[in-house]
């Protein structure tokens, strides 16, 4: 028979004592050098007697999300869901016709919408995120995500998030990280779902943006939106300058996929206390896409050249990730 | 004799049980309508059988800083650390003498510097601020901070923070709130003494920013300082754009003390969950200062016309602060 007072001291200190280590955290990463370093950095960051050992507020990972979380082909999930608010608003707007990124948009032609840059995306974000009120877009970005379905799996796009990104975020948390977004994409789109998809909460989600005004009438609070990008936009050099007004501290990890990425992961990986780079790159044709030197989406290019002079972590998803989607 | 069974039962459960509540959380707050008020406020939102619950998430705390935190008076003690900037550089910069906001300070005539407005303030900042990295400001900000003294009380000038708002941010955090800093002032500023004096990281501070760049040569990273002001300034409708930005949810509790604030508190307070706006009257010549309707630094005017229809706690310094500063 069990003893009632010994139960009890076993139910309070399983309450307070670290998970036992016995489970693998990382189920769906293939044994290799990249799911052993991941699980080599957080054992030694985590452990008091280690060199390497980080107190729990340094310990501050940042993750790309576009092609780092979830997938960005053919086009980024964030960029169709203003080419679907653009086509509804052109009624609106005649004079789209005569610009060259709406008309490319309007006239539905697939060469032309590959040939869209980050600026034209901008642009497009701007021009059809803007004129409504922030709860109005986040209703609409809901909408949107709950509706649309990816146009090669058939399933919304917030399915298509990596199962072994999900594992790392959940990995760190219970290893006493902090887990951020730091998006090219925008911040309020990016909030619509992380928290439900990813476990994050708003206050950990950095992003682009647009100006906004704060109004206050009948007792009512709003912000409307203004067609005006904030700057910088969170991309390359950007991202540092955001992670320092958000965060304010220097992340211990930074995990991206694109050029866009480098300038996260030289900062977090230049000072002096234990840090990781990690990049993804997309290899796999079969399960997901392949892309990176000539890609219009999420291209990986000097990434490729300085990964290893770096001393980052270059992610193969065809060989170190044993699933990539999570079950549907 | 202790059984060792029992005592390591009650170690353990008292590591996972929520501090009894036989402790008053707020000892430097005189018995009255305020502590009252605010007790019953953290004591409801908490209750999960009340009807003012409010799940952890949506407990975010906002505190203004000059006046609320500690004191403003006679100036702004960032404008004060700026001024011995100012002076320290004016002779790398001749054209200062001819601009009125620099010879006000080079001149150092008090009624000059008195007549320094908010605008004034921000040009003076930017351009004593910038031109350098953010970590050469965070050393000049912190060596200030541990040199200088205030000319009334003679102590460093973190050392005039309220004892009464400190215990309020340990009851809140206790409580499960986010306790954030929303602060008209530099939010590198704020974030060189904000841990260590209030216990809050520097991914919970708000404030107002300059431009930076996001350099990396040789293998470090820097952040240049740009003599540009970001926008909106973190003042009046500011504040909600900020918090929106970086929280990313509306605050259920906001606390200020100036007309600066009144925007940040009518959003906390408009929401249709429960909230509570605070506005700190500094009526108390003699413990600190008395101003309100007049006073250039921390104007309080608006803000007490419309405290009580808002259903705002306006706080008494004379009458609801047993204590104003901590011992010394």
């Amino acid at each position: 028979m069990p003893n009632p007072v010994r139960a009890l001291t076993a139910l309070a200190l399983a309450a307070v004592l670290p998970l036992a280590a016995s489970a693998d955290p990382l189920p769906s990463w293939n044994e290799g050098e990249a799911k052993s370093r991941i699980l080599a950095f957080v054992a030694a960051v985590t452990d008091p007697a280690s060199e390497q050992y980080l107190p729990p507020e340094a310990r501050i990972a940042t993750f790309d999300n576009d092609g780092a979380l979830w997938a960005e082909q053919p086009l980024y999930f964030q960029l169709v869901f203003a080419l679907d608010r653009v086509r509804a608003q052109a009624g609106a707007h005649p004079e789209w016709k005569d610009d060259p990124t709406f008309a490319a948009v309007l006239g539905d032609d697939p060469k032309a919408l590959e040939s869209l840059h980050l600026e034209d995306v901008i642009k497009l974000v701007a021009a059809s995120h803007a004129g409504m009120t922030d709860a109005e877009f986040a209703a609409s970005a809901e909408a949107w995500l709950g509706d649309a379905k990816h146009p090669r799996f058939g399933v919304p796009y917030a399915s298509l998030v990596y199962q072994p990104t999900l594992e790392l975020l959940s990995f760190l948390r219970d290893s006493g990280f902090q887990t951020w977004i730091c998006s090219g994409g925008g911040i309020d789109f990016v909030r619509a779902f992380a928290e439900e998809t990813y476990g994050i909460p708003p206050e950990q989600v950095i992003g682009s943006g647009i100006a906004k005004e704060f109004r206050f009438e009948s007792g009512a609070a709003s912000f409307a939106r203004l067609p005006k990008l904030l700057e910088p936009v969170n991309d390359k050099e950007g991202k540092p300058v955001w992670i320092r007004r958000q965060i304010g501290r220097r992340p211990a990890l930074a995990f991206g996929n694109s050029d866009g990425d480098l300038a996260m992961l030289r900062y977090a990986t230049s000072g002096t206390g234990t840090s990781l780079g990690i990049l993804l790159h997309h290899d796999d044709a079969e399960r997901e896409w392949a892309y990176d030197r000539e890609s219009h989406v999420g291209r990986l290019s000097e990434g490729l050249d300085v990964a290893k002079d770096s001393g980052w972590l270059l992610v193969s998803m065809k060989d170190d990730f044993a699933r990539v989607f999570p079950a549907h």
